[in-house]
Parts: C-alpha cells; structure tokens; sequence
C-alpha cells in the first residue's frame, strides 16, 4: 500500500497549490480519495494510469473535494473508457455529475455506478477480494465520511526448501498450502502448513479523514491503523475558528492519532492563511510521532 | 488592450496543459473569457487580481471551456467578494451553478448575473462607456458563440504647447477639449478644437472564436479587427476529422484571418494528438502572417 498524495489544501487556492485528491495504490489497483479541481492534471503529472482507476471515494459535498470529478469523468470517455467506474459519495453528486452531462451533451461511454451514501453510521461500502472499504462518519458542516482502508490478510507464502523435503507435494498442491491447509499425503499422514510455509506480510490499513471538527469518537473505528491522513486546516492558536468552521487543529489531529494508537500520522488540508505549514508538523509532533505533512507528489509507504 | 492566455488546449488533459481559459485586459478592467478547469490555479500564478473581474464570458457548455467556472465562483465567496459579477453564456449554465451551490450548501454572498445566450444571430451583449461585446455565431456540435469585444474611441489628448498659446483657456475647458469640442473665447472667436488637441490611438479590437468549423460567414463581423484568437484544433491532413467534429484546422483559422483581414492572428485550442504545437503556425503561414500559437502564460499585446 502507498498513499500518493495529488492535492492538500482547503479551497482558497494558492498558485500551484491543489485541494484535496489522493490515490491509494494497493497492488495493482489506484483508488482514488476525493477530487478536488484539477485533480486530472495532477493524474498525468504524476503519471498515474486513469484505466486503473475503478473506485473513486468522495468524503463530502464541497467543492474543494469534488469539482475536479466532472472533468476526469469527461476525459475517461475521450480516452475511450470501457471498464466500470463505482463512486462513492454523499446524495447529490450523481445529480450534478448527470445534470453537467446532460446540458453538455456528453455520452458516457463506459459504465458508471453511482453508491450514494447517506448513512449516520459507518458502513461497509466495498469488499473486493483484495480489501473492505469501510465509511468514518465524521463531523463537518456537510454530511461527510471519511473513508477506511484494510487489506485483507494475504496468501501464506511457501517455504520453498520445506517443501522440497517432501517429492509428494507437487506443485498443484502449492495454491492450498498459501492458504494455510496441511498437506496430507497418499498414505494419511498430516504435514502441518506452519512447517512448510511462511507468514504473509501483515495487512496493511488506511484511514482518511478530511474535512471534520475534533471527533474522538473516530478512535474505536480508526485504532491501530497503519496510516492516518487527518485534517489540520488550522493551528492551536485558532481553535476556536477550528470549533466555529468545523475543522481541526493540528494538535487534536495528533490526539486523535495518539488515542487510536496508529503507527504514522499525515497532516494535510492547510488554510492558506499559514505561509509555513512545517508550524502543523511542529505542533502535531508535541502529541504524536512520527507526524509528516503532506505534500503534493508525495508518495508514503504504508 | 492586451489578451493573456491561461489555457489554450483541447479537452484531453496533458501534465501542466490547461483547457481554454483567457483574459482580456482593457484599461484597469479584466474581462475573463472561458473558463476551463484550473482557470482559477493559473489566474493565481499569473498574478491577476480576483477582484478585476467583473464580467464572464463562456463560449459554449463543453466541459473544457467552463468546468473552472463554480470554483472560482466559490473562492471569490471566500475572499469575500462584494462586486456584481456578470456571467454571459449559452442557457444552461446558470442551472448547472445554481445547483452545485444548492448542494454545496454555498451561499454567494455578492451580487451574481446570468444572461443567457440563445440567439443564432449576433447580439450586441454588452456596452459599457469603454467598450462594447458583441457576439459571434460559431458552429459547432452545441450552441457556441464567439466574442468580439471593441474599444469605444479613446478622448483626444490635449496638445498642451498650442493650448499654452491662448492664456484664456482654463482647466475646466479641458475635457470639452478632449470630447473634440471647439473653444469659444468671451468675445465669441472659435479656436478650432483640431488646433488645440491631438487624436486619441485609435480603439483596438478582439475577436475569440473557438471552437467552430470552418465558418466563412463570420469574415463581416470580424472585418479588420486587430486581434483574431481562432480555434486550430487540427492541421489540414485531419480536416476530415475537423469537419465531423465541427472543429477547424490550421490553415482555415489563416483563412478566416486573411479574408477578414485582421491584423493578427493567435491559434489555439490544439489537439493532443500533434507532439509539436509549431506546426500548426508553419501550415497557417503560408495563408496568412503575422500568426503565433497560443502558450500558457503569453501575453499578447493588441
């Protein structure tokens, strides 16, 4: 899993500054986290594939997260998209999304499925064979969620000079040891998988949180993640503006990020009226550690 | 008058190639023509001022040419816009805004006008003490207009050496002077007005036209202008393709520039599919001269 980031700034734009767009690369797949304007610009400069893009995920109904959407929905037909596309976002994008279509006379080409959400709660939303989806209700000034990320445990993997011990097991056998079975020879006796294959690397997680006041709540849901990518669109000294426009400082990012225990911490969404965003970082790693900020171009490992 | 380009590139999105976005610069008044997605990015890196716009003009309702618009209009809500702003394009548009600003719940707190187009026939759409809009029929696979904008006669400037000659002629005989009027002493002696002042520059003319098909009957309303930004999305060994997706090559925008005689001529709006914009000069050149290509970030004196 790597989280690269497109775009982090809330909306007021700054030259070369982007709002909010990430793609969450796990295996073969891009996932692509909010869209805010220009997000297809940052696509090509970062040379991201756009046909690898399935399933897109829209936190919530400001502009600063989804106006960049209609215009690489566009371009998916130009480049002659056939395969799926499946949003996820609050009720009402598909009635913008179809209105710019149908004024603009444009035919979508490819199929698009629109999963509106309007859950309270968080739910399930995707469960490929691969990963879940699951929404973080958060607390902004529009309904919105955040989104989390977990990989399922992968297949065991095989301890090649084991099994060479053993001339019975031939190769058809592999597939199920990976998924954990014993072998059982022609005669029944029981080789245990543990000594013939190796644990997967752990499932990795993702959790996105953008935009939302100070939520505690969020802890059960988010606890232990691999990665955390809160909101900081204000610093300490404003929080009373954080509480008022339903954001969050720096430091309730990293308390939150402390609570749930996760293993790193991603800073992102900066107001503008902060000329050096290390002071986010700074304040942050008082609570929490290790605490970055995101950049446009950025790639983290997870 | 000068035009500056912001974008100048067909729908297809490269890394740093913006769609159709400009503006006209008349005096200390910014008109924004177009308004392709990141419009608002680039306005900021070539440092024009927010709030110098007050009038919007929007070709036609294909995504390239407009999907910058709602974000830009929810900055100048950010920044706290207090001026009308004016927006003229195809009906359509306003419906488009109007519900992106319901459901972003965002509420324009300055004055916003909408004038939607439908005529076929051109319209005078606005008249302003320095200069006039009027628009031009284009054809294209949606209803589009053309822009063409023409400065009102300047005042004549005072010869200040031969009014200095007649002691009798005060400051507050000035401006009269400079409307052209005649000076008449006490005792009734006209002091012709061709004596006293000098012409102004003569007014100066823009004419945008994309995207169209080859257009012919657009060469009377454009007749001598001194600038002619024409749509080149393909160069003639595609005209085929530019007649299906009603677009123009290279060499019919220089014949456009040639029967109107205008003074200069700016192609734009290129496809993504020719590697090297210079061609697209070299072809239109052997029609008509002085021609350029459009580039992000020009600035174009009239």
């Amino acid at each position: 899993m790597k989280l690269h980031i497109l775009g982090c700034h809330s909306a007021t734009p700054r030259s070369v500054a982007f709002p909010s767009s990430q793609i969450l690369e796990i295996g073969n797949e891009l996932l692509l986290i909010d869209a805010g304007e220009g997000m297809q610009i940052q696509l090509r400069k970062y040379k991201h594939k756009f046909n690898k893009i399935k399933h897109i995920f829209i936190s919530h109904l400001h502009g600063d997260h989804f106006y960049g959407l209609v215009g690489y929905l566009s371009t998916l037909r130009l480049i002659g998209r056939e395969k799926e596309v499946h949003i996820y976002a609050p009720v009402g994008l598909k009635k913008i999304i179809e209105l710019q279509f149908k004024i603009t006379q444009t035919d979508i080409n490819y199929p698009l499925y629109f999963h509106e959400l309007s859950s309270a709660g968080s739910e399930m939303i995707l469960d490929t064979a691969k990963f879940t989806v699951e929404t973080i209700p958060l607390e902004h000034r529009i309904y919105t969620n955040g989104f989390l990320v977990r990989e399922k445990p992968a297949l065991r993997k095989l301890n090649i000079e084991a099994v060479r011990q053993y001339p019975e097991i031939e190769t058809w056998a592999y597939h199920n040891l990976k998924k954990g079975k014993n072998f059982i020879t022609e005669n029944g006796r029981v080789i245990p998988n543990a000594e013939l294959t190796l644990p997967p690397p752990p499932p990795k997680s993702y959790a996105y949180c953008s935009d939302t006041a100070f939520k505690p709540d969020i802890v059960p849901l988010i606890k232990n993640v691999d990665l955390l990518y809160h909101e900081a669109t204000f610093l300490e000294a404003d929080k009373n503006l954080a509480a008022k426009t339903k954001h969050s400082t720096a430091k309730q990012a990293a308390e939150i990020a402390k609570n749930a225990g996760v293993r790193q911490l991603v800073l992102g969404h900066f107001s503008s009226r902060y000329p050096d965003e290390t002071l986010f970082e700074k304040e942050a790693s008082e609570v929490f550690k290790p605490v970055t900020i995101a950049k446009e171009g950025a790639v983290i490992e997870i």
